[in-house]
């Protein structure tokens, strides 16, 4: 996979400033149609040996390409604020929107090379990283997001003279970074992991190119062309990697709606109850402790389940420094033009705080799956995606609940007859509402099988019957003091 | 000020029930008119004394509201990142979009009442940072966000009686904070600050209102009140407080057009000066002591006056990974519903960092005022404005450049006729550029103006004559060097 690049082959002048021009302009253009038709964004990712020219391939792509289009995404050691996050959290951030390119330098491939390249790797580490690379590809794939990845590669000797000729002349030689001194006397053993990177996350979705780079010419050639075809070449499907396996805890059988006249609690025992689990969940939040640590919790049910009500029985517990309520309704056209995750991403919790989604991700094997909004290969593919997505929070620290409010059809029934006769509750129901309403029998089918593929050791459903509000609430409140006794 | 709210006036439980309806009612429908009307964007800072159901009020706009369009903005200590930026970073990150409306608890008052609440207050210290808030708030108002600013407060024996009540009952003695203890010992020493505060920074278009607090329909009703005031009453126009002073280094009579055959420098001599320079700029960057430190780059110049080019000279010094480049155009639908400094302000660097404008918020004061984008007094005001943001820049430890790059009307059209006839420069050439040309005379004047009124000792411009590439570049690279010299 290397040798080509290991004969360091090179361009003679006249072929460059032959081709040079075109390869400018085709660029040029192709960045103008890609912004006119938006019909995806590209990520061009950049890594390989050090010392092999990779940040002047970076500058070469600013100048060639208008700077107001393309964004270079360039990512070091995390700052304070990222480490509190999942570690892919920046990248999700920064993802370019359809119509426009970043440059990755710095990528999700960094951990991976590093374990790759130690004197004796953790392969089932390698294996289990590459997996979630892959899975991560796929999904941007998916979502329109082009990806082509350049691995900058030269011979050893090749390496060694261009270091050795930057650091004999005193105009070049403070350019020369002790990562790419170092590679001199670790060339094996970073050629064995750059094999194992590529090999083990080159897809036809997300192809690997390796560029040689010991001639300035030939690199800079076939870092345009591999940029050209990501920029208008065909999107190809992506291949659908296996699901990571998670732990699940059942639901299967769980019965959703609840059956009718369920006990009720009464003032007095609630308003007790109520306290003392506020308290708790105070006491929680403000421990040392949970300075390490977030809470992410998911509200979903229909509409006038009591998401609402639930939501702001665990919200008065806090400090309004420490939480954040995130209502979710259909997406901006700024959410539209990134994948499906990125603006649940975006509102992630650092350490010591709390989000609350009301709706939530899953928004998309409920209303987008039953309102027949998305193909149902997107909606299928979602399942394993939010499993994903919930397991690398959960790794980042965050404590992950998910509650399904669950009334009964007539309950919700009372319920939006008596918002649609209150003045100030009236905006809260809408012709969605009792449209949702008549696709009751599809809203819970959708709900079982959410349940029964996303209900993980990780990040766990809670089914919550809510026709008696008091028991619902509490029920809740319980559940999340639960979760974080357990996660001390 | 505070003597209606320390009689601790109540409302009765019958008054109450009659109004809440139409209060909420009103909220909502005056929420849902902004966000169809996008006429200005709304602030409610909430602020006063602790213990006096602060919290409470915020979770009362919430709940009352239609949460998806309005957010509480909630700031306690600053985050390790948040640190880096000017205090007022995390503020203008949050700000809400026209149509928008934003709680904000814990604001950019915080450090001034706890300036004004210590024994011995520093009065002048308090001076400066009430001027920079009038002048903030001032500035709002000018971009459409309607500011209402509301202080809670009551009676020193409603407040003490108020946590006595809450210690005494288990079921709420959690919520009361070691704050809420404290004013019990403090309260003539915070009444006195709160007086200071509200005094020093109370205007027309950002009003406080003090809202009494010991009982809690009256306080709900009160701000329900103010905040539909702040919905849907008039926008009324700001006051402008006089500008910080700010030391100017002159330009008065700068030559703005560089006179004809000026030095040319021969490629060898640059060749070695330019490497020299990056590595010293290269070697600062490096130094743990820009740790401490980020750089901030602003390029302006009529077209073709060699801004991409300069920069790429400063850029190559510099590892992918520690500079920005952000390339400024007309804005986007997102940054025109936001104050105008908005979308600079996102793009500023973390300590260790270089942010390189290529075009600025000096648009403002160019483009926008020769083009007539925007009322003159939108221009006249910006100058304040903008010496006000590189102050803060300045104070939270960045170094801020800025060069105007000077160049003389024939070398532009030998320029332009360049880019017209390369096949991939021509998309650097636009009618735009053809059209700027003829107005030549109206951009020298809005420059040299420019130049007279943000030429600050904290943030100095560098005029370069640029007739000669080489030596231009050579020059911003020097002023540069200097520059970080100087701040170590």
């Amino acid at each position: 996979m290397f040798q080509r690049a290991e004969l360091d082959p090179f361009m003679d002048e006249e072929e460059y400033e032959r081709r040079e021009p075109a390869l400018r302009t085709a660029l040029v253009q192709r960045q103008y149609e890609l912004l006119k038709k938006r019909d995806r964004a590209v990520l061009i990712v950049v890594a390989g040996v050090d010392g092999a020219g990779k940040g002047s391939a970076i500058n070469l792509l600013n100048e060639w390409m208008d700077p107001r289009h393309i964004r270079t995404l360039a990512f070091g050691e995390p700052t304070a604020d990222e480490a509190q996050r999942p570690a892919m959290w920046r990248y999700w951030n920064a993802l370019p929107a359809l119509g426009q390119a970043g440059i990755v330098f710095g990528s999700w491939y960094a951990p991976l090379f590093k374990e790759a390249a130690r004197k004796r790797p953790d392969m089932d580490h390698i294996e289990a990283m590459a997996a979630e690379i892959r899975r991560f590809e796929a999904m941007l794939a998916s979502e329109r997001v082009r990806i082509v990845k350049l691995w900058y590669h030269l011979s050893r000797a090749a390496q060694v003279a261009r270091i050795d000729a930057q650091l004999a002349d005193p105009g070049t030689a403070w350019r020369v970074s002790e990562a790419d001194l170092k590679v001199r006397k670790k060339f094996d053993r970073l050629r064995a992991a750059g094999q194992i990177v590529l090999e083990a996350t080159h897809a036809g979705h997300a192809p690997w190119h390796v560029v040689p780079s010991a001639d300035p010419r030939l690199r800079a050639v076939e870092t345009a062309s591999a940029t050209l075809e990501a920029l208008a070449g065909p999107l190809p499907a992506p291949a659908r990697p296996a699901a990571r396996p998670a732990r699940r805890v059942g639901h299967g059988g769980t019965r959703l709606e609840p059956p009718p006249g369920g006990g009720k609690l009464d003032e007095d025992d609630y308003e007790k109850r109520l306290a003392s689990l506020q308290a708790q969940l105070s006491a929680h939040v403000r421990r040392k402790r949970f300075g390490e640590r977030s809470l992410v919790l998911v509200f979903e049910g229909v509409d006038a389940a009591g998401k609402g009500g639930a939501i702001r029985r665990v919200s008065h517990a806090l400090d309004v420094r420490d939480f954040e309520i995130v209502p979710i309704s259909a997406p901006s056209d700024e959410e539209l033009a990134h994948p499906y995750l990125w603006r649940f991403w975006r509102r992630l919790p650092l350490h010591g705080r709390v989000s609350i989604f009301d709706r939530s991700w899953y928004g998309r094997v409920l209303v987008e799956r039953v309102e027949s909004l998305i193909p149902s290969a997107t909606w299928l593919r979602a399942y394993g995606e939010i499993n994903d997505f919930e397991e690398q929070l959960r790794r980042s620290g965050a404590v992950v609940l998910k509650f399904w409010l669950s009334i009964s059809r007539d309950e919700q029934l009372r319920r939006f007859r008596e918002r649609r006769d209150s003045p100030f509750k009236s905006f809260k129901l809408t012709a969605d509402d009792w449209r949702n309403r008549r696709k009751w029998d599809d809203y819970m089918l959708a709900a079982r099988e959410m349940l029964a593929r996303t209900d993980t050791a990780h990040a766990p459903w809670v089914v919550v019957a809510t026709d008696d509000k008091r028991t619902a609430r509490i029920k809740v409140l319980e559940h999340i003091v639960k979760a974080l006794d357990d996660a001390r």
